[in-house]
């Protein structure tokens, strides 16, 4: 795989950009997946455009509970092609690999319909090859791909604080993409090539991944010898143990009163959904021969919470009572 | 093991402590153990404290060089029980639990001279069931005891930065404690009852080793994937990633240049110490039932990287060269 | 995947088989991959055949030395296409997954040139959903298909003493192989349906990968704890610690005179290809959302002996050097 | 640790040996633990003794039970020193390192009234820096000590088929105890000197439970795959990832009829004794240094199997159930 070794962080999108795109020469914005976090990501994108909106969704349900929710007029399509034939943005959040080659790629997918100059900005995380595979067929039709997966979960979606991690050929192509991405983030940062943004993501939850394991198991030995969970993470939090999974997130109830762990693992990261970002990062590293020993770990420990019923959709952090031979229910 | 579950964190030890000192019934001051760390600590309390002060090292070359550096006169005992027997306040600072033992509870050890009411601060990181051990021992031949591990390397021995955790049977031994202790370091904290204090340095030390393994496995994808090692640190460092390990030890050489990576792994913690930290938690580990399972394999990873000898000496962050394939003169 | 659920072990192919082989009224035989081990194979499956042979390889000169081996006649095809469109069995020993797919499914492959009711043999290890997806568009294309991939190493292929594990359709279709098959090795297994041949040996691989490094562990512990290696690997070899990697394969040299590990690791199944296989299960897992803690390890740990190049060509036992700290060349 | 160089593989215990036996000047025996194991080599001893016989245990009803269940008269000491005061040869089996010590060491142990060339056989599996110790303070007394712990469990102790692991400081110790060994066991292996016998126990322990954790991932695997579980055990037992764990102890109930998972998962090796071995592996892999990477993991995951109150008492290859997401009501 080559991506562009040149990369540029822009640390915030200003108002010089918002005023760039005021006076963009896009017009009509479509937007397929309309789920848990493109619902949100639609109306902000939606509300602060003056461009007409069109969106796509398998589920009709989905479409009208957003027509219903936008501020005003939304045109629904008939598939990704019909949707692609009339925008000149088009925006993707969907759930895995297979969604986003069929979305493109599909009978009725948007290279049907595609406009020559269109932008792609695809938000899926998905498998690297299979990103920059689409995004190539994307640019071999005369449009412009990139990718830019998101950190910030749904509350991120709802208040437009997301972060998103872009792959661009150019970066001309970045900065017409972020014009976009800033109506419903806070971040917007080049990653590299295209793919980039998709690799970035992947090794930031695989990192964030190992870390919640880790805190989980500092926190637990502690308290088995005699810690007050508190105390603990008081002292880590201040010292080298320090992390996000710690300071931020800590899985144990009660420690970190806003944490999911403190609301019965609610609302936050679901941990199917890190075992299957961690299921990029296995395929990714088998690619690239790239050995991980912890990491391969932390994949295979959410697959095994993820099997558990009862864990599967509470936060990634149930993993502490996974290791403390508890259940998610005593959380 | 029962440790007290009442713990007070002081986040600063200020001017009311230091009075207190001032006004301490506590008359000569001992230090057993004037390596690396210890030389630079004890210079630090001798030159803050008034009370006459004795030192004991079983190398005569480690005494003469502290003498000569010390800025008034200095005694030295023959042997820990002779320390002991002059000193009312004595602290040790040793390699690994068998010295500590034997400082303590060997012939001619502490225990032999030791006087009624005087306090122990063993600020040595050994094995909790041991340093609980030996402090009861010096509980019931009627002095105190506190363990009080440090954190802050040599660097903060040498500017007297160092972050103390303290275990102590009461608030009151804490106290006395502290008063010498804010001599030497600028956070003392109360982690909970005896051997408090060990138990939460391994504890933080383990998810430091996670993390910095798992940055290391994050920054070798992402450069695999093509990745600029900088911006992909950057990222990790303002995501849910982000660690210590990450935003300032960064192991990948040149991401941050402040830290041992990029100075050839030079002037941070050695790998083989930190290979000797993750021992103590393995036995803690073992003894109390816990199961680790990112902590048992980053123990056995650095047993591996400190077997050898190009990087058994170097900064712990060498484990990304390892990772990588590269060795440590590479970095 | 679904697999069909029905198999039957064949524990040896007797003379009624080879009689139905010599009634068969299969034609001509095409044989696609001439490497290290195709050669060999195809050698005993042309001895022992009376009907035409012809040979495809990418290499010329493969092709040119087979030729040479060659009792009599052999035809050599100018692609997969023009030797399927003149065989009625077809053969194919390649790589890897990409390999195979370009040999039936690229331009010039043997899809192109396929025959109705020709048998299409493949003996590679790949992908076991690559190799079903290849068998479905082989049958879709009126002719069968079976996946037959080996175990016993070019020791066996030479003395054609493989083991074959073969997935299919029907029965028949296995019937129909065997004759074939039993001419180069000595064991046909039939694992299930479409892909279980590709299913079965990578869950042998697996455990045997694990087997090995265990061994090595368990070795290299007894031996650091004074205890003389040949003396310990008699007592596992007799209990319930042995494996086929501790009794016939051992890897600490000299404890079994036979094994690679005493002619320097030569001869053997070389690292890389066990982490080849080893990638293969980590998608197979990855697939089937099944949680491997040992086995992700045992892949990350081939992966990282594989990176060095004085060991990725030695055979696999060659992790005991690894894990103890030496380095091939001292084995 | 230092532990002699040589060692001798007795492969069988023949009649010569009895004979020895017979001729033996030892006199009374005692035994000292009479718990699941100790009771029926006990009895078998006794038995095929002409000696007077000595037992001891902490429990009342066993010493009752024993001396009900025993063919001729039996005394019973009212402690270790007792005992020992009025043996020539003494048999330990006690389940953990601490009991060894207190019944060598202890108020009222063995070296309180031992005599001068009594042999003292430890078939306990425990530490095996307390075994040597306590070893190196029975011949600091004038006595002699082998350790001689063992493997075929419950089953092999009731039919006199067990293994013992010997370590001896000499050649001549070990023919001595074998005498009395062989009346209890049918295998009996000197492993080396002092501790030898431990170390050998461990090394094969762990890698039993890497085999078997490893069996269980590549049965569940292949049965997600589509796998017959009979029909891909059969494939592995006769090719390169054949183990006691696969072909003798299955850990799929139905594969093997006679496997404890055939039945209930009873009758076989406890989860949490195979966690305690695996515990003494991991304190003699730090005290050695030695990294083991899947060894540790195996440690964990046991300890993490035995956390579970449904799980902690059945057959360690209840593992299986744990990896599949079953519970071991289901096996």
């Amino acid at each position: 795989m080559v991506l562009l070794a040149r990369a540029r962080a822009l640390p915030a999108i200003g108002g010089r950009r918002l005023s760039t795109a005021a006076s963009s020469p896009d017009g009509a914005i479509g937007f397929i997946g309309l789920g848990q976090m493109g619902h949100h990501m639609a109306k902000h994108l939606q509300s602060k455009s003056d461009a007409p909106f069109i969106v796509y969704d398998k589920s009709a349900e989905a479409v009208a509970r957003f027509r219903a929710a936008a501020g005003r007029q939304v045109e629904a399509a008939g598939s990704p092609a019909e949707l692609a034939s009339r925008a000149s943005v088009i925006v993707t959040v969907l759930p895995e690999s297979a969604h986003v080659r069929e979305a493109y790629t599909g009978s009725g997918g948007i290279l049907e319909g595609i406009r020559r100059g269109a932008l792609c900005i695809d938000s899926s995380t998905i498998d690297t090859s299979v990103s920059i595979d689409v995004s190539q067929q994307v640019i071999a039709a005369g449009a412009q791909a990139v990718d830019a997966p998101i950190s910030g979960g749904i509350m991120g979606a709802q208040a437009a604080t997301l972060t998103f991690m872009v792959g661009s050929q150019s970066a001309g192509d970045f900065e017409r993409a972020s014009a976009h991405l800033a109506k419903m983030g806070k971040n917007v940062v080049r990653c590299g090539g295209l793919g980039a943004g998709q690799a970035a993501k992947i090794c930031n939850n695989m990192l964030l991944a190992i870390s919640m394991i880790g805190t989980a198991e500092a926190m637990n030995l502690g308290m088995r010898l005699g810690l007050d969970p508190a105390v603990l993470a008081s002292i880590i939090n201040t010292s080298s143990g320090r992390c996000w999974a710690s300071d931020t997130a800590n899985p144990v109830p009660g420690v970190i009163p806003a944490a999911p762990s403190s609301k019965g693992y609610s609302g936050g990261f679901k941990a199917r959904l890190m075992a299957k970002d961690l299921g990029l990062v296995a395929s990714a590293a088998k690619d690239s021969r790239t050995p991980l020993l912890l990491g391969a770990l932390a994949d295979n420990i959410y697959r095994h919470v993820a099997q558990d019923p009862g864990m599967a959709d509470q936060d990634f952090g149930v993993v502490y009572q996974w290791l403390a031979g508890g259940t998610a229910k005593r959380g």
